[in-house]
């Protein structure tokens, strides 16, 4: 950053001519709990979802400002730790946190805004997919919901199994594959998104902006021990935590066939003409696998 | 903008290689109250707050991306108003909506980030007023001030004064002079700062952030036959409101003695050695005038 916190505005590098930038609002209540997570963890996933936002561009994330509303009561260790939060995943991502503004609010409200510099690339949106591309995914996908429904059924303490906290912490800090957005823009993706709405539902957003069908093979999804050891304890079905599960802050991308994709990445399926995500050669709705099953 | 909403992320254009970034969270009932303002003017008013931000580094505004958080039941009307708002407040300033973010939210939360650019230009930042420097302010002062008393008071909607209504006006939608910015910085301004707290309080930040002490003269201060209309009927000090009303997001800005300033500055005071802001010769806390009347 050229002009940091504490004036009117920050000033931030673009050395490519362009800046991409993502906004979200974040709420108590309704995106994070304080007594699920710490002021640290909140902090990390707040900055994670945003810059996450930026990577699905294929950019290289640079910097956020955050707007936070804090009640007056507000512990200043828990502030301290929500901004060490902001700051560590904000270092995680190559960026840094370059202003913000702090104003009384009854309930702790964050607003996020991330930004990155394209290095040169085109964006990759959300609407270049052709019939003939394979689809692709890399980072974890599931984790984040199988550690929600945990900590929903009070199981998040119980003893036994590794995956046990494992998961919960994937719910509480979201760890995106942040250097794969530039590396998938490199390689010549024609579409990618962030998943945060749930796998199915964020490539039917590809499906409806590139105007045609994919198909996912769910044989090709990658399901860990940990998520089948956690759903055969709460009795729920893993590979639905894996269709639906947003949180986690996977890339989806589609690529164009020929692309030798390097190890990290995952072939799951395959756009085609048509309209619609699916799954197993059924078509599911925008809502996800739950109406599928159904 | 070169990728609008819809997208994980928009891209802005950024031609002079840096980016100059704001953002603002604005909370119901604690920032703006909607029995008091339309959403077509909480638009306006939380766009031109951080319009403002961005001219007061001396940047052209170019964008603002919005994060909003209202209850399920918020109107679509009032949302259309809202987003009404936001596009008139930017095309206002040159600049445009490039992306948000809904949820919901038990009160209207809008996170605003707004950015500019600086062709080629140094920042004015709060740190680089000199002792010799004259400071001059643009935009109005004490307008929004008068019009929140004459809501407080119950007094909005009396009949009689033409001031009435436009001071009302005045809190409800500010109107900073967005292209003073860049001409106070293409003049050689060597401080700047929007005037959000209150002019005592914003020079005092000049003063702090640059050590130096400021002058301001009294009697140089426009003080029109408006707000001296409203003070009357209201039992006020018309003067206290300029020096210390926030909200209408004037600029103030110092420059070389030298400079001759366009019509639309008026000179109100000098930087000297010290530290401190002086009214008619009597230092004034960072608390602004109030103290000083004690």
């Amino acid at each position: 950053m050229l002009v940091g916190p504490g004036d009117d505005a920050a000033v931030l590098r673009a050395p490519d001519g362009r800046v991409v930038v993502t906004t979200d609002l974040l709420i108590e209540g309704r995106h994070f709990r304080r007594d699920w997570s710490s002021g640290y963890d909140i902090g990390r996933k707040a900055a994670a979802q945003n810059l996450a936002d930026v990577a699905a561009m294929g950019a290289v994330p640079t910097g956020i400002v955050v707007g936070l509303g804090a009640p007056a009561d507000t512990g200043l260790d828990w502030l301290d730790a929500l901004t060490d939060g902001f700051r560590d995943e904000c270092a995680e991502a190559g960026a840094s946190v370059v202003g913000g503004d702090m104003s009384r609010s009854d309930i702790v409200v964050l607003g996020v805004t991330a930004f990155g510099d394209l290095g040169g690339r085109a964006p990759v949106t959300r609407s270049g997919a052709r019939p003939g591309d394979v689809v692709a995914v890399t980072g974890r996908l599931g984790h984040a919901a199988a550690g929600l429904a945990l900590l929903e059924a009070g199981r998040a303490d119980d003893p036994g199994g590794p995956w046990r906290p494992a998961l919960v912490d994937a719910h509480r800090r979201p760890r995106p594959p942040y250097r794969r957005g530039p590396e998938a823009a490199g390689l010549g993706a024609t579409a990618m998104i962030d998943v945060s709405d749930g796998l199915v539902q964020d490539l039917g957003h590809i499906a409806e902006a590139s105007r045609v069908a994919i198909a996912i093979d769910p044989a090709a999804l990658p399901v860990p021990g940990s998520l089948a050891e956690a759903a055969a304890e709460l009795g729920a079905d893993p590979l639905e935590w894996v269709l639906t599960g947003g949180d986690d802050h996977a890339l989806a991308a589609t690529f164009p066939r020929e692309v030798r994709l390097p190890s990290g990445w995952t072939i799951i399926g395959e756009v085609a003409e048509g309209e619609g995500v699916q799954v197993a050669g059924r078509r599911v709705s925008q809502g996800g696998w739950d109406h599928f099953r159904l």
